[in-house]
C-alpha cells in the first residue's frame, strides 16, 4: 500500500521528520511561500498538510489545494490559521493540545519568579566576577502573599494558577464565566482584575477576539508597583503603550515569551532592565517536543484512517 | 530611662537602622574586626549584639564580651557563629527563621525552573537582537514527571516541596527520620535519594555536621542528566567534585544562591554554560529584609524587658 502524501511547512527535528517519512509520502511547501512553484497536478493530490503555525494560512493557500480535507497543526495556537475559511471549504483543523500545558505553564511561573527576583541580573553579578568588590545584590520583591491575576483560565491558565497556589499567592482570574475552582475569584472585566492583582498573567487564546485586550487601560490598572507576563500570544497586548509604561515605569516590570512581529520584535524592548525576554520557547522542551510531533501525526494517521480526529479545533 | 547599648556587625537598611537607633544606644563593631579597638571598660556594658552571620563570631569575640548574654543574629543559618560556645558560657542566641522561608523556596524553584529551561541564556537571545537570524532557541527540558529530591525537610525544605508539587513532580527526601508528609517517598541515605532522583535540591542547615554531604559519591549518583540546586550553604557541597562533574558533563546542571568563599566564588564556576549563579540574595526581598530586622530587634527588645526570646536557637 503507498503511503499517502502530505505537505509540510517549515522544518522538523530528525525524531518527527524520520517517522513522519515512515507513515507518509512527505512534500515540503516552497520557502518561498509561493504555492505556484508547486504544479497543479501535484497540488491536486494533496488531502493534508502538516502544519507549523509560523506564517500566514489563509484562504489563498488553502484555495491552491481543492482536496484539502485536513490541516494537522504542530502547536496548541492556530492563530495564523484562518480556521473560519478552512471550515467553510469543509476542511477539518487539528492542534496539540494538553501535551504542553504543564511546559507552558512551568515557563510562566519561571518567568514571574525570574522577573521578580532578578534572576538574570543577580546571574550576571555574579559572572562579572565583581561580587565581592560590588557588595550585596539590590533588594528585589517578594511574591508570598500577592494577588495574582490569570486573563484566561482555559487549560493553560488554570496550570498556571494552581502551581502559583503552592506561592502563598491569592489566585484571581478573568472569563467570561464564573468557573469551577478551590476559592479562586472571579473577575467577569478584564480591568477590574487588574487593579485587584500586584501581577497580571495573560493565558488567553490569540486569534482577533483578544488583540489588544491587554490595553493601555489595562496596563494602567496594574499599577507601577505591578508585573505583567505574558505566556499566551504577543497579539494580545497593545505593546507601544506597554513600552511606554514600562519606559515611565507606570510598570514595574514585563515578562514574555511572545511578542508583536517575533521574532524581529520591537528594538525598543531590547534594552529595558525591568523586562525579561523568551524567544516564544514556552513548548520548547525535547519531551513536549516528541509529544507534538506524535499528536500531530496521530491526528493525520487518523484521518488517512478514516477514524475520528484526536484533537480537531473544528 | 537610657536606651540599652548594644553592638552592632556590619551595616543596616535606613528602614532598620532608624528603629533600632529609636530603641537602643547603637555601637558598631570595628571594620578591622579588632575588638581590640574597643577599650576594656566600653566592653564591659555590651549585653547584647545584633549580629549578621557573615563572619566568624567565635570564642575570641565573645570572650572579649565578659558581661555579653545575647546574641541575636539577622538571618536563618548561624554556622558562623560559635554556638556551642556561647552555650557553655551562657550566652542566648536568637536567629530570624520563618520569616524568610517562603522567599528561600520561591528562589529555589526560580532558580530549577530558570537552569532547566534555560532562561537567562533564552533572555540574551532575544536581548542580542538577532533571534530572527539566529531562529530557534535550542530545546530545553521538561520538570513535568521528574522526581525530584530535597536533601533535608526542616522549614524550607518543606516549603520547596510544597511548591513543586504543583509542577506534577514526584517528591523524595533525606532526612535523619520520617516525617508527616502528603504522600512523599523517605529516604534515609543521601546517595539512595540522589540516586532516585533527576533533580536534588540542598535545604539542610550549615555548620560542621553537614559539611561536604554533596559529595563526590552523592554528585556522582544525581547523574549525567540531572541537576543540582542549593539553597542552603555553600559549606554544604564538595565544590571541588561538583566543578569537575560540571566541568565533565557528568551532572547536566548546577544553581545556586550559595558558595564556598562567597562574594569571592571559585573562578572556574563563572564561565560555566551549566550553571546558574545567584549572589545569596534568597532573602533578599524588601519584603522579607524588613521583617527580619523587626524580628531581631524584638529579640533585642524581649531580653532588655526580661521577657522571653522570641526565636532562640539554643
Amino acid at each position: 500500500m503507498s503511503k499517502p502524501h502530505i505537505l509540510t511547512f517549515e522544518t522538523y527535528d530528525d525524531w518527527d521528520s524520520e517517522p513522519m517519512r515512515n507513515c507518509f509520502t512527505v512534500h515540503q511547501f516552497p520557502v518561498s511561500g509561493n504555492l505556484q512553484e508547486l504544479d497543479q497536478g501535484f497540488r491536486e493530490q494533496i488531502k493534508a498538510f502538516a502544519f507549523k503555525g509560523h506564517s500566514i494560512l489563509g484562504a489563498e493557500i488553502i484555495d491552491g489545494f481543492p482536496n484539502l480535507e485536513l490541516i494537522a497543526n504542530y502547536g496548541v495556537g492556530y492563530d495564523t490559521i484562518d480556521v473560519d475559511y478552512a471550515s467553510s471549504k469543509g476542511i477539518r483543523v487539528t492542534n496539540t493540545p494538553d501535551v504542553l500545558t504543564d511546559d507552558v505553564a512551568d515557563l510562566a511561573v519561571g518567568m514571574l519568579l525570574a522577573l521578580n527576583r532578578g534572576i538574570v541580573g543577580a546571574d550576571a553579578w555574579v559572572r562579572s566576577g565583581n561580587w565581592a568588590s560590588n557588595g550585596a545584590y539590590p533588594l528585589q520583591r517578594t511574591i508570598s502573599g500577592v494577588a495574582v491575576g490569570i486573563a484566561g483560565l482555559g487549560r493553560i491558565g488554570r496550570a498556571v494558577a494552581s502551581r502559583l497556589q503552592g506561592f502563598n499567592t491569592n489566585i484571581h482570574y478573568y472569563s467570561r464565566s464564573e468557573k469551577d475552582t478551590p476559592g479562586w475569584s472571579h473577575h467577569n472585566d478584564l480591568i477590574d482584575l487588574a487593579r485587584s492583582v500586584d501581577v497580571l498573567i495573560v493565558a488567553v487564546s490569540g486569534g482577533p477576539e483578544t488583540e489588544k485586550i491587554i490595553s493601555k487601560e489595562v496596563i494602567n490598572a496594574i499599577g507601577a508597583d505591578g508585573l505583567l507576563v505574558n505566556c499566551a500570544r504577543g497579539s494580545t497586548v497593545d505593546e507601544e503603550a506597554l513600552i511606554h509604561a514600562l519606559e515611565t515605569k507606570a510598570l514595574r516590570g514585563f515578562a514574555s515569551d511572545v511578542f508583536n512581529s517575533e521574532p524581529d520584535i520591537d528594538k525598543r524592548l531590547l534594552t529595558l532592565d525591568n523586562v525579561l525576554l523568551q524567544p516564544h520557547q514556552s513548548s520548547g522542551t525535547v519531551e513536549t517536543r516528541m509529544k507534538m510531533g506524535q499528536l500531530q501525526r496521530d491526528n493525520l494517521l487518523a484521518f488517512f484512517g478514516g477514524k475520528p480526529l484526536l484533537t480537531p479545533v473544528n
